[in-house]
């Protein structure tokens, strides 16, 4: 344990916790579906992670927790999502020492809160004790609270849910048993009884709860972070004379992609308050411009994403629509779009924002029109899937 | 079973097995590997795949063994599979009534070969039982040879090799089992002892054998599949002048695709024999052009794609790259490349062939050449590794 970095920040960090049950740190719903009996709760509980190990299985140099998912250290999805946790107190990782500096660097490039490091053992026993250590009260130097209830979570399970940690801290508070692992047919089931005479309960967890283990569970990891920050896109219509366009767009948008959620907002009818009218699950912006040249309206949505820590955490993709007759606009025209935007692109592709250019055929042959704002559609699509950073600043034509 | 399409084609299909040992159908490298024991090699080997499931766990309305990857049916790429390996001299897939037809045209639209149809159980045994009943010489109708080991298969298991398939044939062998299901932890090994006396033995598959099963393993199966076929790019040049420019994109590509291998072929010294240059691992072409009005060497490249089998299983890649000095060439020129190959691309997308275009500034500034370079090295990347057919026809400027 290093007593260094043992302080908890003052800050709780992005919790989106539900609303608390009255007298409790847990949410009401989430307690009726554990079916949670009065007396059940907890006081304090804290997490526990074990990120020690070398990722042999892997068939990749860098230990899996630490291999990077769209550019960002896996383990850092796990933070995140014990984070969202408001109930969750303090949250120890075990690194090994060699690991300590990057890991530190980890919470503090990506803003992690409540986080502690503990060095990790020799085995996952041991390292689980040493984070352990790290929450008992007569360390010195600490200034944890001592928990009540432990879970013990691995750092390679990403898409650990509230609900899930609730039912496991209820049963570990009615069997007593403290160090529950999540892991189905563990040896540490064997371990309670035998060590602590305590009978340990199996909690069944939901199959997104999977240990990534080999290089095919990063592949799969990567694709659900992709399409779980792809379920929203925001068309932004930058006055009202743009409304009819974007509307159309929407309408093809949510025709094509049935499973997304299509949102849309005038910027002219909320001013600078469009955050308000952004939900935190949209990661996609989609804006609508008849004029190519004028990019002031761009500019101020840009800035508002960059001051939310949204591109802290994921790649933002922004599309800027130019709607051009391509037999009445001169083609020289669409370059100068193309010019403004790789400039632009470059600018801000440093802060994590993936912004392209579409050119869609605004004719007045409905046909063709229909037929362009299809592949604009499917184009879209495409580049909120994929985030793919080495497509950004082109202006692609639909 | 149905009597109708239980009946072995004639041509052998897509065979990619070694030499074959002396005196034997099974490759002589692989024997060894396998550690088989003189007479230990079965004669007649055959495939039951049952594929009657119906795809609860996977949490989307099409059966599992159905869902598209890159559009084309799991079940292809596990036939494919089977079929690469020469000794399996017939493979019966199980399928629901309901799918038969369904089964039948993906059959014939992917240019399988020594597939045989029987209906499926209502249980995965029932299923494998009329598997192995449409492989027994004493069916009415039956052109199929009595083989005396067969392998059972699941179909939602795509990325079977032929050394773990021999390993299990040769085991079967020795055992005298002839059902065995390659799963972990089955209860297959139970029932053979119990109703065969026979004692059957569990062989360790490697990683990537795992079964699709939930959402995220379609998207690990995806990925991996993209990763197979971008294993390999070859820069094609259409004539000598354009060597010094293939070979640096090619020297960029190599250094930056560290895990790709490079290759390159300059079309005027091969003349139509291209083929033989190209291996039938690669699905991923650049072509180099300097003018770039010139398109008869690339569409003969586009015709003998087409012509070979490769975008009959896999999205093809064929990325047209021109350089230009952007400061001295005027930029109406490069809109008419975009026009030129928009057009085309759209008529080899049918074909399953993703075609785009990319502008290298190729300046006389020593930087910006390599900046450029390096830019389109990542362009080209992301449109091999993604593959995603919304973006084909699409200009992108490095």
């Amino acid at each position: 344990m290093e007593p260094e970095p043992c302080s908890r920040p003052a800050e709780p960090g992005h919790c989106v916790s539900g609303p608390p049950s009255s007298g409790s740190a847990f949410p009401a719903s989430l307690l009726s579906a554990a079916g949670a009996e009065p007396g059940s709760l907890p006081g304090t509980v804290a997490a526990v992670l074990p990120a020690g190990g070398c990722g042999e299985r892997m068939g990749v140099s860098i230990p899996k927790q630490f291999c990077g998912l769209l550019e960002r250290p896996l383990i850092s999805y796990t933070l995140q999502a014990l984070e969202s946790v408001c109930w969750i107190k303090d949250i120890v990782v075990t690194v090994t020492g060699e690991k300590m500096a990057a890991m530190r660097s980890i919470i503090q490039r990506y803003g992690h809160k409540r986080i502690s490091l503990a060095e990790a053992g020799a085995t996952r026993h041991r390292s689980i004790f040493n984070g352990l250590k790290a929450l008992a009260e007569d360390q010195p130097d600490c200034k944890l609270t001592k928990p009540e209830v432990v879970i013990i979570h691995d750092a390679v399970r990403p898409f650990v849910e509230e609900d899930i940690l609730l039912r496991v801290v209820i049963a570990a508070k009615e069997h007593g048993c403290s160090d529950y692992d999540l892991e189905f047919g563990t040896e540490c089931l064997q371990l309670a009884l035998k060590y602590c005479h305590r009978k340990a309960r199996l909690i069944e967890g939901p199959p997104n709860l999977w240990k990534v283990t080999y290089k095919q569970d990063l592949y799969a990891a990567e694709s659900m972070i992709k399409e779980k920050i792809s379920q929203e896109i925001c068309v932004v219509m930058n006055t009202k004379d743009q409304e009819a366009t974007g509307h159309l767009l929407e309408e093809v948008l949510r025709d094509k992609l049935n499973c997304v959620k299509v949102t849309s907002v005038v910027l002219d009818h909320v001013g600078g308050d469009i955050q308000n009218f952004i939900t935190d699950q949209c990661y996609s912006f989609i804006c609508v411009n008849v004029v190519p040249s004028d990019f002031q309206e761009t500019q101020k949505l840009l800035s508002i994403i960059e001051e939310s820590s949204r591109p802290l955490l994921y790649p933002i993709v922004v599309v800027l629509v130019h709607c051009l007759d391509f037999t009445l606009v001169p083609l020289t025209q669409k370059l100068e779009s193309l010019m403004w935007i790789r400039a632009l692109a470059r600018e801000v592709k440093e802060r994590n924002i993936l912004l392209s250019g579409l050119l869609l055929n605004y004719s007045q042959d409905e046909q063709k029109l229909q037929e362009s704002l299809g592949q604009g559609a499917a184009i879209i699509a495409a580049l909120v899937k994929e985030r793919n950073s080495a497509l950004a600043g082109q202006l692609l034509v639909a």
